[in-house]
């Protein structure tokens, strides 16, 4: 059974839009790498769980549950980026200068910025929201759902799979100066990171000796300033559970983490605070969320009861 | 920010192995009405939710953060229903009497029923475990998920999409006696009713009268046994919200049901107790979890740490 | 613009209902080389037509318009096939002998048979109704649609997808003996003949001879008695234009027919005289159309309006 | 049976040509809420229609057989928009003055403005035509037909249908004012209007009462000058039947519109006039029709018969 | 640039059809894990290489080479499998048994036991061969390539990939024993595990120590009889180079296998002999190759010719 | 058996970074008529086989070996187009002038530019290089494999297929003036006007008298230099076999070229001399390969490795 609090897992900074950018996000959220896909990976991973190794599943079971909150959080960064786009005039002018001799399509209208975004649909069909899509507009598929049933694998698929996810990020981080943007870029860069450690902590456990391959991409994360914020954290070391019931994960996750970047891993015993998640403002451009004046009463009727 | 109980959010009634049920039950899990939709498509939109009505917010993540208990309860569900089939015995004889003349099809091997059932994949991917897809082996589409951002349309659509879930599990009532498979497809058909309540009154709240067509399909559904003894504890009328930190739904969800069915509704002030989930036995023919002897005693040191 | 009679071009032939072979017969409307294909192909290269030829641009969007009535005619063959299975008693038993050991499925359950099928979601998707898929389940897909723009290329490729329409349905017609099935299928096999015999006549207006290769598969087609019937008819040389304001595909569509069974060519003057439609009784147990007692009142009241 | 006039539904009015402009309508007719779908949906519910209920049959194919017009005249419009993109030069300049920095892209080639239209595909496959796809590039699906055999909820679902595709319209709108596509766009507008109108009545002759929440979007229209021209014309308030041999559809679409915009349902007793169509002219850096002069002359030969 | 010599990689050893078991292994060649998904990914990775480890590009990409005659073979056998089942009557009776008493299906018609295969696109699409599909019917898709550019990740895909697909091939030994089809699935198993130790040992000489964890899945394979007489060569400890110019992989494959089945890795330096390749029987029941006398004789004499 | 030589078919011409020429050439290697399609329909084509015509088999694999290498050189180019895109600098200015002045996008991020090109994909997922898509981002799908059985459809389909793409890669060369990318197109040209007449000439063999209407498209392509500079050197006349055991396929493509280029086929002796291939450089902001100091020392000590 699932609860939530209406907050978001980490802060996102504020910033100018950015459909661009908010099109590249796309990637981490529907992707093939992304959060949906993690999500729905570990949770099937649990569901399906055989055997007796109740910390290996609490484990897995406990970064899915994670992985909800990655969804709401790059989901509503996406959203910001997108969110007022087609109104916004830039310091140096317009918009869509780098449009505006096009034929037709000189900015006149309220939508015209759209037709030249990386995906029509953010405006659309998605009234400036997020989708579950990838960056190249493909929509998520279960078929990227991976669940072997056999432990050794179904490890060693979730670390690549972490591994891919924090190398798509990096290359995200390279990809755009968006506050907005990097902010959660590089909160999901230190999570990953956080998650290589679990699986590859799980490997060790059944034998394996990474070497010093560990984390992949390897290279200093810490130039990445955001990115160093949280690393000094040790958040990258740390693996909350999300149970109100309790879990066995910390049996597995605990000692030296097998990354170069070392340090000891944690279970903290409370999960982070939370930042409160506010809705976006109307769109009428959108007729979002498009309530007539009188309808709109009815409805402040119904939200100003007790 | 989302938690986890391992527990279950109704309970799984025991009965024998039925492949055929569980492919059946795959639409309710990853179809295009089914669980895995419903809770993507309220998360969706509750994340890019726009104005001020934070009740009809509140209100469909609510039914969204039940959705995703939903889905594990019906991947926990056609798991159970899977599990073991390959080696079972019927009462009246081999399990596949009705294939055991083809050629080379005796059932001399372990795995050989699954050369005949409704997906292959349950037994060659997932291991005699639940897929991200529907009964036609059709993976799940990030294209199903619909948000408009149009409030009025979105709520028209969602209970379009709670009518058709309800719609389509009535119909696999009808196409299994399994007690497995009804145990859960019950509970399904009278939460969906209760998330047609929830939509319909939403919608009526904006002034729409539904005269008498809900809920549909609008059939008797108290002539379903199990579905009867559900109804009676008044669960088609209740809406939990699923939340740490309170909600506003009940400003949304309360007074006559707009369903033929009537009664009050009303938002319970606790969530239910939930079953213990027990993860699979091992098995051997699918190499799950495959450990050799040799790993399993690690793993055994790692589950006996303190 | 398109216009419509509720007829349809060919009489089906009453037999039993007959799942296995609707299922087989979808691969007629959905497939890769159906009907809906056949349609959208040829209505795109009408809309997307260039330059003067005329008649041949009236002789592809002929045919275009004719498959319309094909879709209307294998969807309702494909509905009769299915129509009733649930319920349905062999001369030799129950429908499902074959499966009756399987546990839990002793055929007590009204739908249970479903689970038996080619695809399931004939019933509990389609309520007992054809879909825009292929036999194998895949969903009807844009990008079948060729249109080059290239007329020539254009040409050889209606020319092959007419031939591997018949091709099909050659093999469909040895899949199955059901009168209802090989009545649809055989008028088929012939219009695809009249297809290929369109597509290679333009082409050897362009300067192609097509020797003895023609029609494709070539064999003696009148060995189906069916297809003898009609073919005796000379439905293989006829191509009507399904124009309210007259066509030039005469002007393409004339003189001998390109294929080893000879004959004239002939644009006859009047489209056939069509077949009665009539809707498929209430199935309670799909909950379809699934009006109570008191909104079917309603329902009635309009029906009897003048 | 179909039979067809070759004349489009609607005026498309001359402009400029705008290839970013084409690729948004293709939502409108590829897409998942567009008119291929509203066609292939209406007719699948029409061929697969169960019971009594004639007039909403009727009514329901009525729409579907309209939609295979709007199909004509969306795929029409989209080529009229692409056609000669390539070779055209605007007023400020060259057409693709925003890329003419980028290396080796210095439009110099002839369909060097291809690289960076929204879909590429529109001149390396199409042809400077229209596609079965959307806005996005993805193709057509025969997984949007939906078709639940539950009257009720086919008539909810279509209405909810006609909604969305008005709103998208509505988007589409606000995104370019090039007046070919604007004509186009405001005419769908208009009939989207009309198709509420025609299934939100017919669910009130059910018993619900729709308030004031119809038409979605629900905004005064009439602020789009196309759309008002259209809508004094009483356009959104008919609906002909397309019919050659009649129909009872206005024994249900009669009465007051349910809509806020009022004023009585009307089914005409003639079609529209009609628009001649005129294929467009050949494209030689497309190879299309691609004919050589010899092989032209042939096709002359035949054009110029009695 | 590629050569071939018109043999297979390893004996199929013949045995009864089998089209269940041909389904299944449908799965080996165009699954998600399959044959063709390893060629597609080696090859892209080595045309996409950077940097100076060649011995590393000449690893992933022989092994590539060498997948291109695994879908040779499993294609074939595949083919060997269904070739003739339509005619075929097993020694206990009629093919199709089991569905005998179906209405309209009693085993009368040539291709009748079409309707109740695993996929009826075998009989209907591919003439009795083998499609570019899973075992569920899925198309093989580009979607499936891996190629993240990084190394070390790319090397852990590999292994993982190979892993899934000698489980998956377990499972298929599990399935059948049909002899045709067990001696692909056994010397696949064999190969799998060669390619298992190919990858590791590539990972350990970046500094990764596997302990006891490999082969995956970690079982003494020994027991499937065919599988040990192809291990009792050595087949699980060789990598053949398939290169005409020389290759470097003998300087990362060598040394100790990393897998606990131990012993020396070999490069050798011959390939295998290679096995006669004879194309099927016609089946005129499919119009395949479906020559008339007539052209036949056409044929025959181009096949005379010196 | 398949063999290989690290050497590439042909030889592209080094020019500048052009991702958009790459994006366009993507529809050359993954799109449905490009060359992994060829490459599969004629390998599934000639393992399925049927009957005596031996000399056909030869001719359709041999074109099927050669466009492996097709595959291999068209990725290649591909990679060559957008390796270093984002460090490029063009001679008049940055290489995104045209989008400089978009909000947050003034080309301060290594990889900012990878935001506005036709697929993010290449440099977010693919680091550089090639993918198994097309030019509007759709995966490859084994949908696209045409194998009938019927022999005269099968080379009919192939002729379509070859003549698609010649006339796909006329309106590529007319989109980029590119050297890079024209080498490659120019090529392929040539080398699909050569299988045109494979499949012609199969074609003639049977019967079929093909006029003045082939290649096609049907024009004077020597207009382009390097096609007039290939075609001079007979390529399109000429079909080398590329087995290491001899090939029939002499014995159909011989005599008259069925183009109305005209001129003797040739089956040459030897195959092309081949270009060698060389690895792409290091991308430290794609982390490809990615390893660090340490690591890299491992691997240069395998390369020093006798």
């Amino acid at each position: 059974m699932f609860f939530h609090v209406q907050k978001l897992i980490n802060e996102i900074v504020p910033d100018e839009p950015d459909p661009a950018a908010a099109n590249a996000l796309q990637e981490g959220l529907g992707g093939q790498f992304g959060e949906m896909r993690t999500m729905m990976q570990y949770l099937f991973q649990s569901f399906n769980f055989r055997g007796k190794a109740k910390p290996y599943l609490d484990l897995i079971q406990g970064v899915g549950i994670e992985e909800i909150s990655h969804v709401e959080l790059i989901a509503t960064t996406i959203n910001r980026l997108v969110d007022g786009a087609p109104g916004y005039k830039t310091k140096g002018g317009a918009f869509d200068a780098a449009t505006q001799n096009m034929p037709g399509h000189n900015g006149s209208t309220p939508l015209n910025m759209a037709l030249h975004q990386g995906n029509i649909h953010h405006f659309l069909v998605a009234s400036q929201g997020a989708m579950p899509i990838d960056a190249a507009g493909n929509p998520w598929s279960g078929s990227y759902v991976y669940n072997s049933g056999n432990l050794t694998l179904d490890l060693i698929y979730n670390l690549m799979l972490e591994a891919t996810g924090r190398l798509q990020k990096c290359r995200l981080y390279e990809m755009t100066d968006n506050k907005t943007a990097r902010s959660t870029i590089s909160y999901l860069i230190v999570r990953d990171h956080a998650h290589e450690n679990v699986y590859a902590k799980a490997l060790e456990s059944l034998g394996i000796n990474w070497g010093k391959v560990l984390p992949i991409p390897n290279f200093d994360a810490t130039k990445f300033p955001e990115v160093r914020t949280l690393m000094e954290k040790g958040l990258h070391n740390q693996q909350y559970h999300w149970r109100l019931d309790g879990s066995e994960m910390a049996k597995v996750f605990k000692g030296q983490a097998p990354s170069v970047t070392g340090g000891p891993l944690e279970v903290p015993e409370k999960p982070p605070e939370g930042v409160p998640f506010t809705p976006g403002p109307e769109r009428p451009e959108e007729f979002s969320p498009g309530l007539t004046p009188e309808i709109m009463e009815l409805v402040e009727q119904v939200s100003k009861l007790k």
